[in-house]
């Protein structure tokens, strides 16, 4: 056995005591009461990171809740790795459906039940104990180490896409380990390849300047209903296929191999249908479920509105009526083009009688994809393959982690995702837990993926 | 000079105090706190009529608001006409814009400003007035007379419905001559031969049990909100058409007469789209504005609504949307059978993934559309030749007056639509008024109007 397994093995009882002290810090990024407490598990990280060995340690601010760094640099002509995770939490409520207060950690049957034991400080704790192991038995790290973990993860780092530009040297990397992440199952491990990007937009229409009477000026004006379900008709057609000009001209084409891994994926649409009661699953005409919703983009309404919408009845031909709408976007779509597209679509569909107006909405994210010799991702493969033994399914997200992209964009740099959060461990819900079998296979699996990286 | 004529010169001042007393009465019908005001004003009728003359004089209970009616019926071979009008009024507020008390009726420059001055009490006690000046002056009536004043018009009359097959006998007449309508213009005349019709259904669209995240599940599952802009998108086309099979299968077409009846009526563009400050106008592709809004039917989306309405951005899958719609009828549409209709539209149009439900909204009134030759209209257009100097226009309303069908339904009579109202007289609004000319000016037709459909 290696001298690490040793170490690990011999601290594994100080290792969960440290993990249970971590999730007593109510680090709730989205409430400010608890800004001292993100503050406080800042400080807890950077000191436990200097005890593991990292140096040159410091908590910068950000502008909102800090990024904690440290760094070992002594392997020179190896790669440089950079780990990521989050210190901060989701908030609690509703408190009451929690078996036990969400900040006493509490252990059962091998598992960790508090706000956070899975996403994330769980996960991001086993890479600094990895890391700690390395230096504390062997006495140096394969590679070239640097940590970034931030505390505003569960808001949307709203202040990383500032900061990261800002510090592109202190955080210059080869590539990036994500330890916010999971995998299929127990026996069952993935790769993450992909991720969705993001834009939307607000469609605002404008009748008559006031709500009419449907019974006087029904059939001499527009109804700005009927012209924004005309506009968003006009968008997508029945068989939930983008019908906006240009849309899919950047859309890199699924190859063969793409869907044969895609297809290896385990889904039952019977389960689905039942576990979000549904008649049937829909998406874009051609493709799979997991193709449509991991490996396509997409174009949806998130909310719509105009008019009376009270009990009962009123005959009116009202003034305004308005959609928001996102659309998802895979490799290689830019947000900002594909927003033009849908403002050329818009104004070349208005129709007669009303005013429409687009605004650009906030949402806004690059889509994802790493090539399929990203070196992280081809080391981590293997590291999930001896420990599980069987081959990852190779997965996409259809969501998006702005972080990811952000890396990608301002480092250059691909993220693998390597973390042993499993579905159903309850994150962003009452009772969330965390497996310690996880928590230990972790850290054996940060330990070789490092060496391998090494070699 | 006639009889009547001369009576009523004779009592002009005290017909003008006796309106001011009734505009005194606040009989606002919706407001539950003025319901014994309404019966005050019912009580009010009632002596009044009784005063001019009329007999069996009764206050009738109908569940809410009462109805007055009287009678003399002393014309045997005569035909048998009911007066309708009503004596409860609208609410007033923004009271703060009235520039004097609502219920303190003022008179400047010979208008009388007061609420429901124009609409309806000024209107509905003008044939009073005629009668009492025909018995008082002549001793007998041309015809045989019954009155119909309710005290629910602003309310919709919810009770009239059931109460008018009760009292069917009671009520038996040739024709219905209403004193709530108004004219053109001071110089303009008209005859009212048409009214819509109304029918109404909610749509509600259940997709996934709980709202999603688009990023895990878009592309995978119907968006409710998208199916319900493909159900209303497939309902009427771009150019304004309805596209429920069968909708316009029983509408009576427009004759060449018809159409030429329509033109003649003024209408301007121009001024209608800066009125409403849209940028152009819309109907149905075929048709004139006054043919698609008085005499064609349409359907109309009067409130849409589903998932994110807030400010910023929610990249939600709605787990339902929802919309109101009316459809205005012309004749001969059947309102159950047009809900039938578009019943068997939605279910044979339904998206997959989605359930739809459809909900009949209680908006429910049959078209009307007086024959050519009824004699109400053919003789009220003789009055108002004589009295303007003009032919009147025909025109239609694209509104329902529920009244007017539930008399043909009932009653088997068509209605005459006989008042003095003018479009500027701010019904419904702060400093309502009616012309006192208007008001002179209708008791002398309708002095002649009952004279000629005695001869």
């Amino acid at each position: 056995m290696s001298l690490w397994q040793n170490y690990l093995d011999a601290h594994e009882a100080r290792f969960t005591a440290e993990l249970l002290e971590f999730l007593r810090i109510p680090s709730i990024s989205a409430l400010p009461e608890h800004a001292p407490d993100v503050q406080r598990a800042a400080e807890w990280v950077a000191a436990r990171v200097a005890a593991a060995g990292l140096e040159h340690v410091a908590i910068l601010p950000t502008g909102g809740h800090p990024v904690v760094y440290a760094d070992w640099l002594h392997a020179p002509g190896k790669p440089t790795v950079l780990i990521y995770g989050h210190f901060d939490v989701q908030p609690v409520d509703p408190v009451e459906l929690w078996s036990h207060p969400p900040f006493e950690p509490h252990i059962e049957a091998d598992r960790v039940y508090a706000r956070g034991a899975s996403d994330d400080k769980g996960n991001m704790l086993v890479p600094i104990l990895a890391l700690e192991s390395l230096l504390k038995s062997v006495g140096r790290l394969p590679v070239n180490v640097k940590l970034f973990f931030e505390g505003q993860e569960e808001i949307g780092s709203p202040q990383i896409g500032a900061f990261l530009p800002q510090h592109r040297d202190r955080f210059a990397c080869d590539l990036v380990l994500s330890a916010d992440g999971g995998q299929f199952s127990e026996t069952e491990p993935i790769i993450l390849v992909g991720l969705r990007g993001l834009c939307g937009l607000q469609i605002d229409v404008k009748a008559a300047a006031i709500d009419l009477h449907s019974g006087m000026y029904g059939g001499m004006v527009m109804n700005p209903i009927h012209a924004l379900v005309m506009l968003l008709a006009s968008m997508r057609a029945n068989d939930g296929v983008i019908t906006v000009a240009g849309f899919y001209d950047q859309v890199r084409p699924l190859s063969a191999a793409d869907r044969a891994k895609l297809a290896a994926v385990p889904f039952e649409p019977d389960a689905l249908k039942q576990e979000l009661q549904v008649p049937a699953l829909f998406g874009e005409a051609g493709f799979s479920p997991l193709e449509a919703s991991w490996a396509r983009p997409t174009l949806e309404v998130n909310g719509i509105w105009g008019g009376f919408q009270d009990a009962g009845t009123k005959t009116v031909l009202p003034s305004e009526a308005h959609a928001k709408l996102t659309c998802r976007l895979v490799a290689d779509q830019d947000p900002n083009a594909v927003v033009e597209l849908l403002r050329a679509h818009i104004e070349r569909h208005s129709p007669p009688g009303v005013t429409v107006s687009v605004t650009m909405l906030d949402a806004h994210a690059y889509p994802y994809l790493a090539p399929d010799d990203f070196i992280g991702n081809q080391v981590a493969r293997e590291v999930l393959r001896e420990l599980y033994g069987r081959e990852p399914y190779e997965v996409r997200s259809g969501g998006s982690i702005p972080v990811c992209t952000l890396f990608a964009q301002h480092l250059g740099a691909y993220t693998a995702s390597f973390g042993f959060g499993l579905t159903d461990e309850r994150i962003h819900s009452p009772d969330e837990f965390f497996r310690l079998a996880s928590f230990r296979k972790g850290q054996t699996a940060y330990c070789r993926l490092l060496e391998r990286l090494g070699v």
